[in-house]
């Protein structure tokens, strides 16, 4: 079957005759190309909106993360409260880092002041500590109206954009201007909207190009096919603890030019899904590269507070910059969701930019004004995040102790999990240095990539879904992050708590040794 | 200076040709070219991303809700609160339907909801009522880890889906599936995401055109931009209370047709900017003419609880089709934000879909999925509006009076906002029948129009920051939301409190005297 382009009618015959592989990535997805075989002529009935008319970049783009085995293991879930009997009696959803829906319990203090915020008789409250409510009054004084209820100017509440600036001072020891951070709706509307801007694809005569690592959070390819944007892939090096090598981001630009516009270069440190942290050597390497090359970096530091390895650290693309005397641009995201504090469904994130255009920027905050603003409740969890209780206010030793101790159990668990793949024949796993994730790789024997091919699914995807049917264990194949042709991977969070990862582990290693038997 | 189109470059020149009305209607637009003009080369330094390299449908874009008279009213608060003297003491933000801004009180229901789902030590507090935690315990026993720090599904928390369908079937006396309903953050980004669904702009030869009410909310003209579709224009008739005429309807869709694909029509009922709401007749012929023009319909009923006029009455969309035994392709959005609860910054909203090919909705989803999902208290928000508390349970007196309460001062303000544009000379308003704003046309003077013709603003643009500058009231000119050229408008927000709304028509009647006898 033909892959289907999703580039302007003038540049599809081009593409076509051309084989461009950065159009094409996706259409080396199986599932992709069967989802397609499967709809593509299914709805001829008399609806104005079929699979044949609506956006073709809607239909290319696939975020794995909430992909078919996320649908399945909902499905599953159901039938087990239903009463039905299946090989398992619970079914573990290790596909997202979704840390409270693993039951990490969330801080006091962020839940005090967010809740003060919404209902402010709780000011009156007496089990509530004082510097939960000076800050609550605080933050609602730049609220319209002093309620969480007004919408905030698009670009989030100006205290906390200044919360966040001395954050950044604080961490990086170099000034940060509150006039270029934007609270968001996590990093994802930032990353997106970092995308829509530098999309010039409608009016160039190439593509807009963007470096992206393989493996990737799908969030970047989605959102490029979404955009019609083009994907450069760069290879990360699995057997050097997924470094970034320099010779084969240049390969990925070299193959590109002539293709593809190439604008800018996604950096995810700590790594999704990989699990790495970059060196400061690499780090330097990568901004001289973008330099050269004349690439925006795009700095996706979400996971920056979740460092385990010895020896490892964070270091902000900022920063490493500032020191080089380099000058430029960059866009770096943060959130509330990741860290110790794990607070997905607030939704809330901020933007910084380094060096960019004065006008460029006003363009930016024109395209968000549409958007109005980001919930100003996940703008309070980021103020939360970013000005935490400091020594001596009433909530700081709880709060201190609190974030030690997820980000203790976080290290044992990433230990454990990277521990327990190395132990079993036929997987191998890096470091899990950072983040949220082991990312292992799978030697799958002949047989079984053999039954995944009868049964029309790429062979991570056949693993993985027979893990989940047999045992209750969601994980997301590593096709839906990109690997290197040939390889298998799939990545696994490190969240569930414990004695649940210990037991996830023992059955995933029992189901491993039985699959590899079967298929031996 | 010629307009900048924004349509890949394969049709440029096929529009510059034949002159499209449709592509250009923002260049008419005085504000834009002169962004353009003063910025386009500004930016010659050495940054890698200029105004001559970013995505043009960005630069395109405008929404004026938050456009320069609103940059200029944050200013003029700074100066006021920095103690500089200046005409006034004090801005009035008249420009955006944000309640809380302006001093309504939250629903204390909602806010003890979403507290004590925030900080679930609130259920043992003694203050707050029995449903409210039973409520509390309900939707937390649907989030993941029963936190609303978890993610949901990317449409929504399944029990607010649920409690959304059974409003929907309660409202119009019809069924809903909750499975047709997704929860978005408010209801611009569920509009955002249908527009994007129904873009084939990138492959179809002509872009995809959208039918939008002129004077519209700027969402819409904004998103198309940004989106590279085309907007085809419908002017309302104010001379029949704004209502939708056919022949207009007939004749926008006939200029379009071989400019662009046109493919779904926007209604905004109750209407924004203009407070009008649209009569059963009126809306049966709409359905009949999107059925006859093959277009998708998005109705955009965010206003549904806010209708003042006698005889007045809010019907769906989808209850009228459902009654003419019709067919057709809905999208209906509802939002947090306005209605009665006014709750902005949470930014909760739905997009019920009816009559969607199971194909396209599974897209839809699809799309969603990259996004993550909507903030959980924002949806939770959602939830207290759709499933308020009911007869016989503890909270349901004090909500009921709380709720009547704002609605009744709401259509008092209605009334005294059309009242006194009608009393002044050389203004004229309709009646404000529903929604939060009046939208009354301006007769200006020769005069006025020359002095903003040299000072290089619109007519109304030029009178609406004459206001701003001489009393600090911050209205949005008409020029914001379309009007027929040569006539003049601006759109004001009936939101400030009863006393400060009082005085600010006073002031507003004043400015506009000395206006005319400056300019007469």
């Amino acid at each position: 079957m033909r892959p289907i382009l999703c580039v302007p009618s003038a540049r599809r015959a081009f593409y076509a005759l051309n084989k461009c592989e950065v159009a094409n990535q996706w259409s080396e997805n199986p599932r992709l190309r069967f989802t397609f075989c499967s709809r593509r002529y299914a709805s001829m009935d008399n609806h104005l909106l079929t699979l044949s008319n609506i956006n073709e970049n809607v239909k290319r783009m696939e975020y794995a993360v909430r992909g078919p085995l996320v649908i399945r293991a909902a499905q599953l879930e159901k039938e087990l409260k239903s009463g039905k009997q299946l090989p398992f009696n619970e079914v573990i959803r290790a596909n997202i880092g979704d840390c409270h829906a693993m039951n990490q319990q969330p801080l006091t203090y962020m839940r005090q002041v967010l809740a003060a915020c919404t209902d402010t008789r709780l000011l009156e409250n007496s089990e509530y500590p004082s510097d939960v409510k000076e800050k609550v009054k605080l933050l609602l004084s730049y609220c319209g109206g002093g309620s969480v209820g007004a919408y905030s100017d698009s670009t989030g509440v100006e205290i906390i954009r200044r919360h966040c600036a001395e954050y950044i001072e604080r961490r990086d020891g170099i000034p940060s201007d509150y006039q270029n951070i934007v609270l968001t709706t996590g990093a994802s509307e930032a990353v997106r909207a970092v995308l829509a801007l530098i999309n010039s694809t409608a009016t160039d005569p190439l593509p807009t190009g963007v470096l992206i690592p393989i493996p990737q959070y799908p969030l970047y390819t989605a959102t490029l096919a979404e955009y019609g944007m083009a994907a450069i892939n760069y290879y990360l090096d699995e057997s050097n603890q997924w470094a970034l090598q320099m010779d084969e981001l240049q390969r990925s630009i070299n193959e590109a030019k002539g293709k593809c516009n190439p604008k800018a270069l996604v950096v995810i440190n700590p790594g999704n899904p990989t699990g790495s942290v970059l060196s400061l050597e690499n780090i330097k390497n990568i901004i001289k590269f973008a330099k050269k090359e004349n690439l925006m970096i795009i700095a996706d530091e979400v996971y920056q507070h979740n460092i385990y390895a010895e020896g490892a650290k964070f270091y902000s693309f900022k920063k490493v910059m500032h020191e080089m005397g380099e000058k430029i641009e960059l866009a770096s995201m943060m959130s509330a969701s990741k860290g110790y504090m794990g607070e997905c469904g607030l939704r809330g994130g901020y933007c910084e930019f380094i060096n960019l255009d004065a006008d460029v920027k006003a363009m930016f905050f024109k395209m968000l004004s549409a958007r109005l603003c980001s919930s100003i409740l996940g703008q309070i969890a980021m103020d939360c995040v970013v000005r935490p209780p400091l020594p001596g206010e009433p909530s700081f030793e709880q709060h201190e102790k609190e974030k030690a101790e997820v980000l203790r159990s976080l290290k044992e668990r990433a230990k454990l999990v990277a521990d327990t793949f190395n132990s079993i024949p036929g997987m191998k796993s890096n470091v899990v240095a950072g983040a949220m994730y082991a990312f292992p790789e799978l030697k799958l024997p002949e047989k079984a990539v053999q039954a995944a091919k009868e049964a029309k699914q790429a062979p991570d995807f056949f693993y993985a879904m027979n893990l989940l049917e047999t045992t209750g264990i969601c994980v997301v194949p590593g096709s839906g992050f990109g690997q290197i042709p040939g390889t298998y991977h799939f990545r696994t969070t490190i969240l569930p708590q414990p004695e649940n990862l210990q037991r996830m582990m023992d059955k995933l290693k029992k189901f491993h040794l039985d699959f590899m038997e079967k298929y031996k």
